[in-house]
């Protein structure tokens, strides 16, 4: 059985290292935060002080960092995978960072025959802990066919995309449909209550037909509720549109919906509530239209997020 | 059993007819265009010369017609509807209209113990055969319940909204997630057809997560092979929208998100596409980023719609 590195113990990583820990594999793990790695070695995994380390003792190496800087830092930076590992053995980026740049990673770790897959996911923290998060997979083939029976221990629908990088980018798309569907749905609860007609009556009719969407039925919900418990946090969220919406500057195509749906976020952030799940960009709408979906009172224009 | 009229026999009118009589109901029938009876009168229903006429011989009388100016003319204008129930008869107006010219026409008829349903619908043509729509319904609940078997016959999902208007009120919802949840599947294809990756793969890997709608299952296929064969045209498509604005124009409330899809729209009939189906919207997305999800060239600013 294939020694396995485990790089980012964060939101995601941690419960993702400890179901590859609980389903039989040997796991060697490094964070930059030191604390952030006891819950692993109490689950019986050996703790490195570098990603070099972790990547001289295991054949496949996990990383799950927050952004495509530190990304760069663990697998290209001083005491990166890249010193440490040799040739024949796979790094998995499970991260959410720029197609460029992993296509960049992928071809200076193949200058010393270290394979690369770009494998993004979709599900949040809660997919993160039960293993059932979607997937996303760029690069060949043969190394996807390699990592399989490890990706099934930690999500459920796991998609060969295309070469390095097509992760990346199914992962931009799919951020692009779920956050618009936000922006969608947001507007038509709020087009309900103002009409004076019960949004929660609209959501179950609306479930029932075209408009049906696993958002519509999740986050419409909690947007009823204002229940903005994450999730996946709005901070995070605003990050992936910013890649979104720099890979559409490097194609030269415009995306105008996404785009006006990063505003939201934007603003979100700006307002202190990145911590917030997504869900909560009912709020940034109901601020818009002074409106809210709680009170039966319309607002006049003071700050309320 | 009630004696059942039906006014408004097109794309739309005529199935929904038809299973009313297929299920048993003896029907009085009338269209402006005398020739789009011929099908109802095979069927067993019985011609009329005006919507009064069909009035002063059924006990609920089903309208579907295209817009709001229809809707006012066949139940309060000349030889109109109005002119031929006496008390205590049943109007159900399935047409797509303004939920305030709605909330004026029960009141009038209200005037003379008439009463009103709203109850527009979702699901187009193939609903409207096969007898699957969703039906948003607006009125008193004593005579939702005494139409329910009735809309049984025409649709699946039929849910009570609230008071007069809030039928289509849920109807314009149901557009606003629709709609926009089309501009949402359509720039994450295009993104990915510009990005060098199949969309066909992103769509499937996209199905699997909680970007999973039923417009990127059905829509989505169809923007990939752009079989734009309707379903649902964009013409109304937009007629719809302008009443989504209408209505947010009239309430004072902010739906960017909406008003951005309604101009794709708009292009889409300006460029004399109107007959196609919803998935066309595709058409306006290439258009503008000069891609095509079929072809591997990037076109140049050539108007190819």
């Amino acid at each position: 059985m294939e020694k396995i590195g485990f790089i980012g113990l964060g939101i995601m990583g941690q419960p993702m290292a400890l179901n590859l820990c609980k389903a039989g594999y040997s796991l060697w793990v490094y964070a930059r935060r030191a604390e952030m790695m006891q819950s692993l070695i109490a689950a019986g995994a050996t703790p490195c002080n570098s990603a070099q380390s972790v990547a001289e003792q295991t054949d496949i190496i996990f990383t799950m960092v927050a952004d495509t800087p530190d990304v760069e830092q663990v697998i290209l930076g001083e005491k990166g995978i890249i010193h440490g590992a040799t040739a024949g053995k796979l790094v998995i980026d499970m991260s959410t960072i720029a197609a460029s740049t992993t296509r960049m990673i992928a071809a200076k770790l193949a200058e010393q025959q270290i394979h690369l897959l770009d494998a993004p996911v979709s599900g949040g923290e809660r997919g993160a802990i039960d293993g059932t998060l979607s997937i996303m997979v760029g690069g060949k083939v043969e190394q996807f066919e390699r990592a399989l029976s490890l990706l099934h221990v930690l999500g459920k629908n796991i998609v060969h995309i295309g070469d390095h990088g097509a992760g990346q980018i199914a992962k931009s798309c799919n951020q692009v449909v779920i956050s618009q569907t936000l922006t969608a749905v947001g507007e038509a609860l709020i087009l309900a209550k103002a009409a004076g007609v019960d949004p929660a009556n609209v959501r179950q009719a609306l479930l029932g037909g075209f408009a049906y969407s696993r958002i519509l039925e999740l986050h419409g919900q909690r947007m009823l509720d204002h229940d903005f418990t994450p999730g996946f946090k709005i901070k995070l969220h605003q990050k992936d549109l910013r890649i979104v919406m720099q890979i559409a500057h490097e194609l030269g195509i415009a995306l105008p919906g996404i785009a006006l749906t990063t505003q939201y976020f934007n603003t979100l952030v700006g307002a202190g509530q990145g911590e917030l799940d997504s869900a909560a960009l009912i709020l940034a709408q109901e601020q818009l239209s002074a409106i809210s979906l709680i009170t039966d009172k319309k607002d006049t224009y003071t700050r309320k997020i």
